[in-house]
């Protein structure tokens, strides 16, 4: 069996999120119609995560197994030619065969893109969250910083049933402005479901002045969803990069 | 009479260009229909220039001339209001009723973006022209410097039966690379019709070796449409600015 790394780029607008599921457009699904045309088999591909509809990926992570070697210059232009235009694979190389793409992840980064001003920008309007009301880009800094480090991030999950451990590690939350945008990059070894989501919209709170940033790590001790903020729109996320 | 002067942006991938056209959706179209229903007659609006069908706008500027005097915030937030989503106006303000958005402009700066790389990239690919064939960047640069003076573009001018002068100012021509991205800036007094992307097109020629920096004043000279490179796609040009 070979084992194919392959690293793929998607605007996540018109899909119903990364996995595969009947009658439904997704990434997987898209991603593995042309690849099982190309080997004449069903192939199956297991991502980094799965990103939700509507999220974006500029780095997102799969392999996948096959019997029989083919060239990965010859997949990787396969699939380029046959996919969407809004989904694109970046990179096709053989790995190791105990390679995979989530459980071998020791880092991922995702970054949420808000443009905060009461006119709309055309070019970025699918990947970017609008918001009119000036923003306290200081006191949302102030406030990433309480997510560093290991914590349980029950309150920022939106799985309610989750019975597995929801304790993770953030690296970092830095937030750079560029224009009127502002980008909240977030590194982490892992993130449960919404979670970045659910930071974003509580770090939006603090920029809002409708929370502190003492606030949060008052959030996170409570452990209960309804004190953190709401879950920000998809549009404006998506998964950056997968470390190995 | 108010006259009124409108900064717009859009995303030209969906539209035949700006110039208003009977059953076609075009971006004059969309403005002065909001516009009339705003003003409860019919206005019409007049472009720095017309772009093309697919072409895009960073600063499109226009106007307008109504009787009657409105706040121009309120004329903004009704316009983006009901314009569709890739279309924005930037600003709008009240200006001196001898101003002409075309007659008036001493400048205009035009953006070509190329994507040269054999992967698309899905985030700009409705705004990118992608060549996959390594271009050199520095003879480009050399040869188009040749654009810059006053010349007669005859031979960069799409329409062959032309009777106005074909003499153009270029102010400069800049080309930047981010990444695999190649962003030439054309700077002038004025374009002719499809100027910079004849401009464009001969300049990925000389990247490609096909002709060299040298042969631009030898086209320009013979003033021979035929002579220049092909006209580069729509999608990868952008109207930057209207200086006046």
């Amino acid at each position: 069996m070979k084992n194919y790394k392959i690293t793929i780029q998607y605007d996540g607008t018109r899909y119903c999120g990364w996995q595969r599921l009947k009658n439904k457009e997704t990434i997987q699904g898209k991603i593995e119609d042309v690849l099982s045309v190309f080997f004449g088999h069903k192939i199956e591909i297991h991502a980094s995560g799965r990103t939700d509809a509507g999220v974006h990926a500029e780095g997102q992570v799969a392999n996948f197994k096959v019997r029989g070697e083919k060239n990965p210059e010859e997949i990787k232009e396969y699939l380029n030619r046959y996919l969407p235009s809004d989904i694109s694979v970046m990179e096709i190389s053989e790995v190791d065969e105990r390679f995979h793409s989530r459980l071998s992840a020791s880092e991922k980064v995702y970054c949420y893109r808000i443009l905060n001003s009461g006119t709309r920008d055309v070019f970025s309007r699918r990947f970017v969250h609008q918001i009119p009301q000036r923003l306290d880009v200081e006191e949302m800094r102030r406030g990433g910083k309480y997510f560093e480090g290991i914590h349980d991030f029950k309150a920022f999950c939106q799985n309610k049933h989750f019975k597995k451990s929801s304790v993770r590690e953030i690296y970092s939350v830095n937030i750079e402005t560029a224009g009127n945008e502002i980008r909240i990059t977030y590194r982490g070894n892992g993130f449960l479901y919404n979670m970045v989501r659910i930071m974003t919209g509580t770090l939006i709170d603090v920029g809002l002045g409708k929370k502190r940033a003492e606030d949060i790590p008052l959030i996170l001790e409570s452990k209960l969803r309804e004190n953190a903020g709401e879950t920000a729109p998809a549009k404006g996320l998506a998964l950056k990069q997968v470390i190995y």
